[in-house]
């Protein structure tokens, strides 16, 4: 049975706590780092969960439960409907698209995020994140066997992306990974060995200002967990605390235009042109402002596993530009 | 006056040393990670950069002087000659493109590399890391007046990059990132305050097997220091030994068709015909087969600051095939 850690301050304290029925039991040692409680929490966690809650969840301030330094690695177009949308044949991919966000752009599940000054395509991509549980430092196999063995958790990421900012500069990197630009939680759902299959059916609900925006099942993932994990230590090494975002489903703002359109146009416009009709033609549509408020959660329909839900209010910067 | 710090192995021991005239004065502390030596260290290092070396550098295995975890953030296109090569305009560029490597491509500078089973267009691409000095959790102007506060010194790195995975992919991360990918040190010179104009004309030359390959100087770097760690701190935080490559110059194997052409072949060709195209034709070129030995220096003309010599074999995988 899932077990439902939440990290929070409360009264200037910041601590852990396991989270039923909207009930807190704080655990009893603090934890600097997800790591720590990954490595040295165990007892601590499971003896809290046997205990009743004694602190409102609605009374704290919900904080992110995988804290920084850590690696954010991330998984492109891994959805049918997404990998459409975004201009690929889904029954035709030759590889896992892998990138990565900067843990700067860690915050916490309800911490509003500034829409940087020269961003206006600012988009949302709900992800099913997985938690790493231990030190990787060499190719491994992972299955869906031993999964449990590498997974200590899973939680909600919204991988927030400047499309006029990822997209006319090609490497990801700087438009998905702006200060605020990864809001984690509010659960880590700690999974037992039997817990796993769980993940193959997880509802993913993003709505923006009450409209229901995103939409799907992680049934409808394209690289699955094991052998997406088994790929990424061939380059990356993991420790306890890393993160990987499993990619978004379809709902985005951002689509792109079929294949032919977009080969054409590359063709005959110069590329800053090419970009410039892009956002021109994007303005319309409707992208993050100061004042949305997002929120988004997944959960499984018979309430077996459910990692609450992230309410995220987009501000605009406070004081000059910045880039 | 630079000076010039080593990492090494010798007798079972790792430790680090003060390197002058072919001889190192071993540091008293052993610092496991490189952090700790720029935290902690300085007192030792000044005290040995003072005393008579003892032990000969040839007998020594050189370790990379940057210790994993780190960040390992990286510049594109950032010399002019590599920015035509890659199919830009170097007079028209709109951005600085960051992009970064997994810390598990790091190793030390006379390490032999595999190249992976399934690449097979391996390049190299020699650059000027710098290496960061202090914490930043917040976006920071840096200037070149206070550069010295933010870099504690600089190596020299090669980027290697399997092309037939990086460009099809798109995303870098993958294909920049396999094991051994980023051979750095063997010198890490620690900088004065009065040392930081050095960088401004530094050679960088990058031989296969004694035949010149890449030859250029950081005079023609575009987006110079300290303008760059200030875009970057806007998303991405920077601990004591993470590092920053600054770009590479010209004469890597791969290049760009012109972009008429490219633009043509991309209107008409279908994305995966158009990648086996480019494979196709690129195997013909010479890019580092197993067996090749690249070395890579990074010096002034003067003398006044020397990174060393990085010698990196390539070899064949042991074993069966890995993607």
């Amino acid at each position: 049975m899932v077990t439902n850690l939440v990290r929070y301050r409360h009264e200037q304290r910041v601590g852990w706590g396991v989270l039923r029925g909207g009930l807190i039991t704080p655990l009893r040692e603090d934890y600097a780092r997800t790591a720590d409680l990954i490595e040295h929490g165990e007892s601590d966690w499971r003896s809290a969960s046997k205990e009743a809650g004694n602190l409102a969840w609605a009374e704290v301030e919900p904080l992110s439960p995988i804290t920084t330094p850590c690696r954010v690695m991330c998984q492109g177009a891994n959805y049918r409907q997404h990998a459409i949308e975004s201009g690929m044949n889904p029954d035709d991919r030759a590889f896992n698209l892998f990138f990565d966000k900067t843990d700067a752009s860690i915050t916490g599940p309800h911490a509003p995020v500034v829409r940087p000054a020269r961003v206006e395509l600012l988009d949302y991509e709900i992800e099913l994140a997985l938690v790493m549980r231990q030190q990787v430092d060499t190719p491994t196999t992972i299955t869906s066997e031993n999964l449990h063995q590498y997974v200590f958790g899973v939680t909600i990421a919204n991988d927030l992306s400047a499309r006029d900012v990822q997209l006319p500069q090609g490497q990801f990197l700087k438009g998905k990974s702006y200060r605020g630009f990864c809001p984690i939680g509010p659960v880590l759902a700690v999974l037992e060995p039997d817990d796993i299959p769980l993940l193959d059916d997880l509802d993913l609900r993003l709505e923006v200002n009450g409209e229901p925006r995103q939409g799907d099942t992680t049934a409808n993932m394209l690289y699955r967990p094991a052998e997406t994990l088994t790929e990424l230590t061939e380059f990356c090494d993991l420790s306890p605390g890393d993160v990987l975002l499993t990619g978004t489903p379809h709902g985005c703002v951002a689509t792109s235009p079929p294949p032919l359109v977009r080969r054409l146009a590359t063709a005959l416009l110069p590329e800053d042109k090419l970009w410039a009709s892009f956002i021109a033609m994007n303005r319309r549509k409707s992208y993050l402002t100061p004042g949305d408020v997002i929120t988004a959660s997944i959960r499984r329909a018979d309430g077996a596993l459910d990692l609450g839900t992230q309410r995220t209010i987009i501000t605009a910067p406070e004081e000059g530009p910045s880039r």
